[in-house]
Order: C-alpha cells, then sequence, then structure tokens
C-alpha cells in the first residue's frame, strides 16, 4: 500500500489550460533573468517544471560555489512555472514569498530545479522544488523552496 | 528507475543513538505542551516522526477550525524529534526557525503531523513536515512546515 | 536625519472598519487555543495587535522553556489581528504561511508577542511581529515571525 | 519614552574586527553574481549592509519588472555582508536558508537592499533585508527577507 507522506506528489493534476506547454515556454523566454543565467526549460508537464543551469563562474559566491541567489531564481521559476502549468488560460501567475534552505554546497557541472505543485487552490497555489547538483553520475540536493504563488487575470499592455 | 526528486525520502538514514526512540519518547514526555494539545506518538524511525493530534474544540481559531498554533506546534516537535532520531547521545536538538504553509482548513477527526530529515549536518539539520487531516476514510494534505535545526551538546541541569 | 528602514512602520494606517476593536475583541474571544494558552489582548490599534501570554509550565519544550509552538501561536495571532484592523467589515483573515526564527530561549514571567502591518493589500495582507520575554524591567527580543495573511469576505454560519 | 518593538535596529553592535569593512568589501569583489547582477555597495557600518542594483530589462520577469531572484540575491547578499560586519575575523558567513515576501511589483530605477542584524550569536545569526524601489524622489518598500546565516571558520584555499 502506498500512502501519502511529506511532499508526495499530487499524481492527479489535469492542466486547465490545454495550451500550457506553450504558455509556460512563452512566459519563460520573457524571463530575461533566466537567459541572462544560461537556464532553460528541462521538463514541462501538468504541475511540475523542471529547469536547467549550468555551473557558471559568473554566478558565484565569495568561494566560488554558485550563489544563492542564482538558486533561488531557477527555484522560483521552476516553482512558479509549476504553478502555471495548472492556472486557467489568460491569467498571470507571481510569486507571493519563498523560502529557501541551502542543504549542501552548489558545486557541480549543473543545477536542475525541480518545481512541483503541492496544492493548486483558485487564488493561491503552494509549490515545494528540489535543486539538484548534478555531477558525473551523481546527483545531490542543494536547495529546497516552499513557494506560494498568486494566480491573476493577465493585466493588459 | 526510481529517481529521487522533490522532497523524495533519503531511506539510507541510520542512528548515531541506538536508543533514539527511548530518547524521543523521554524527551517528548517533558514537553509539557504536547500534552497540554493531546498530542502523542504515533511513529518513531531513523529519521522520521509522527505525532496525532486527536480534534479539540480548546484548540481552535475563531472558525472553529484546528488554529494554524495548534498545527505548527505539532510539526515542530515531529520535525524536531526526526533530527532527534539521527542526533548523537547526550545532544540536544533545538528548532532554528520553521516556515508553515497551511493548505487547507484543518478539519478532520483527527491530524497526523509527519516529520522527515531532509539533511542531517553536523550542526544543522533540515527537516519537512506534512500535516494530514484524518476523517473517516479520507486524508488531506492540509499544512507542510520546513525547519532548521540545531544540534547541541546538552546543557547539564 | 533618520530614515525608516527595515520593517519601519507604516504609521499611516486607517481602519476601514470602524469598529476594528470590537472585531477584533470578538474573533480573539472565539479563537479558543488563545484561552486554553492563557493568551490577552495588550494592545490594538490600526496594523498593530499586540497579545500578552504569561509563563506557564503546561506550555513547554523539554528544557522547561515556552515551546515554540506557543510562542507561534501567539504570534500568528497577532499578526493575524494586526491585519484584521485594517480588513473592511464583514470579512475575515486567515494565515496563508508564516515562517518564525527562534531568537532566544524563551525564558521569562510573560511574553507580548506584537504584530504589524507591513503591507496591506486587497487580497493578501504581510506582517511582522516580534515576540518579547518580560522578566523584571528587562525585555528580550525572543523570535520574529514573518507572515501573509489573505483577507476574504466572511463565510456564512 | 520610546520602546524598541517589532524589527527596531539594535544599535549597539560592535564589530569584533576592526577590518570588517575591508573584509566585506574584499568578499564582495569576490562574489561573481553581484557583478553579473550590477550590484555595488551603499553603505557598510557594524550589522549593517545595503546594496545597490539599477534596474536592469536583462533582469526581469516575464512582465517587465525586476525578477524576484535578482531582488533575492541582492537581499540575500545584503543580509550575509550585515552579519559579515559582527564575524570574527578569519570566518566565513554562509546563508542556511531565508525567506522573502515580496511587497509590490519591482518596477523603479534602482534598488536598494537594506541588511540588518536582528541578533549575532556565536554560531548562528538572522538578519532582515528590507528592499526599495527608488524613483525619482519616492521610496518604496517592495520586498522583506528573514535569513539565518552560519558563521564558520574560513576555509583553507
Amino acid at each position: 500500500m502506498k500512502t501519502h507522506v511529506t511532499g508526495a506528489a499530487d499524481d492527479g493534476f489535469t492542466a486547465l489550460n490545454p495550451a500550457y506547454e506553450a504558455a509556460v515556454r512563452e512566459s519563460f523566454a520573457r524571463q530575461t533573468l533566466m537567459s541572462t543565467l544560461g537556464a532553460s526549460i528541462a521538463h514541462v508537464a501538468p504541475g511540475e517544471v523542471h529547469l536547467r543551469l549550468p555551473y557558471d563562474p559568473a554566478l558565484c559566491q565569495q568561494n566560488g560555489y554558485l550563489h544563492a541567489g542564482a538558486i533561488a531564481s531557477v527555484a522560483d521559476s521552476a516553482n512558479g512555472y509549476a504553478a502555471y502549468t495548472l492556472a486557467p488560460p489568460d491569467t498571470d501567475v507571481l510569486a507571493v514569498e519563498f523560502k529557501i534552505n541551502l542543504l549542501a554546497p552548489a558545486r557541480g557541472a549543473e543545477f536542475l530545479a525541480c518545481g512541483r505543485v503541492l496544492r493548486a487552490g483558485r487564488t493561491l497555489t503552494v509549490c515545494l522544488a528540489d535543486v539538484l547538483a548534478i555531477d558525473g553520475g551523481g546527483r545531490t540536493s542543494i536547495a529546497t523552496m516552499l513557494s506560494t504563488l498568486i494566480v491573476r487575470p493577465r493585466q493588459p499592455g
């Protein structure tokens, strides 16, 4: 018997917007911070978005590891787009707040921020992201982010 | 192939203290808030502790649902004791901070706070708790807590 | 010249509900957890509510200090009612999430949770609470809580 | 009589490292993410560091406002360096976790992240940052970050 305990994915998510993947890709392309950092989309599914960020010496803190702000940036976008996959058409999703725990030094060849919806509400959505460092065959969880997002009608203009 | 993604349990936890379960039960018995609230231990394993809290009309907010503070109290203790199962003997575990998202109204016959270690460090441990409302056969996730705990040598006296 | 920077109170808050204080007191009286813990209202003003909690050996963690859950409970209610002072009539305020840092052991004769609105929006309000331990003439800040609250039309019944 | 309540600065901070300002500037210069974003130091004092970030269309989210990740990056560094001003010589300060609330859209000509120590402990330091948008003469608080940092002996190499 499988019991749902902490952080277990609710696999039954259904996208309200049949064009959810195109909507995610179109919005992501407008997030200039993502291209400045070098992030790209690795996976899109209802309730789940993974973003990839290669290591870049231009994104580091004082010891040469990736800066927590770079990690937080991709985790925030991964959670935001995970929420966006479940949002109705013609809405926008904005971060209300997030909290990130840094679990290990961010060293590795690349990083994968895996955002996932925990609960999708009419107004607010809660997401959890795991950020993995990938180096050779190894994967290490280096950060966890818990986010609250708000779904709003898209502003004209 | 099973990949570890967000919040997946690290099943390989080993308790450093062979008497970890007795240590958890002895410390829990001294947490007077837990008996004031009516909470009890439901499960103890290395890296994981579940606490049970029956619904009680004396623990509510203004609409008759369990107060977020009561939920946070058992989630905080569940995470603290999950961390404590992995701590060396003669140490104490204290909460540094926690963040909780309330996902749904806390209604139900009883509640289960399932605390789990995400990363156990020498000084700091990070835990994630899921709080479930149980009513008849149904289980609903009503809250998620992400906590940072510190392991310290036990203070004499 | 002193400039208001971090966390400076926005002194210009105006209550939309002329009966805001009565509304706070009436709702607080229905929060049974508050009377179970022994908390009472110390101060109500637009955008600010202080709650008092006397030390009680029935509310402790394993070392005899106040349990973080008891502190979080009064800080959550202080922030919730601070938000409620600025809400329109016939609305309800619910906690979406909160994060608390425990700054010092919670010892003292009594505790004061001072909740204050940082930003009041139409849907979401953000509050910051400081929890002080009071012992003799001394006051020590023992915790800080940052909360997000949602304002909703009151549910009938 | 003025009483210190929520978030009031503890003005009595004393730097243990007489060269604290040089230490902050030297470390900041090694944070390559800060120069990639275009951030610079605006103010350094014991327990307080302000960082300036000009608006840049390369750091935006989908609507042309500054991305929450860019804001979080400078707030995280402001809090980290505020903690660092109070750290002993030959130590390093690392972020354990942080939580940020986005209070308003990040529009403006430039942004000021004002980090301030709430409590400096031997191992852990807690900081609060306020991020202001500056446009013409106006200043708007757009975000608040509550952070936990750890002070560690500097690693050789």
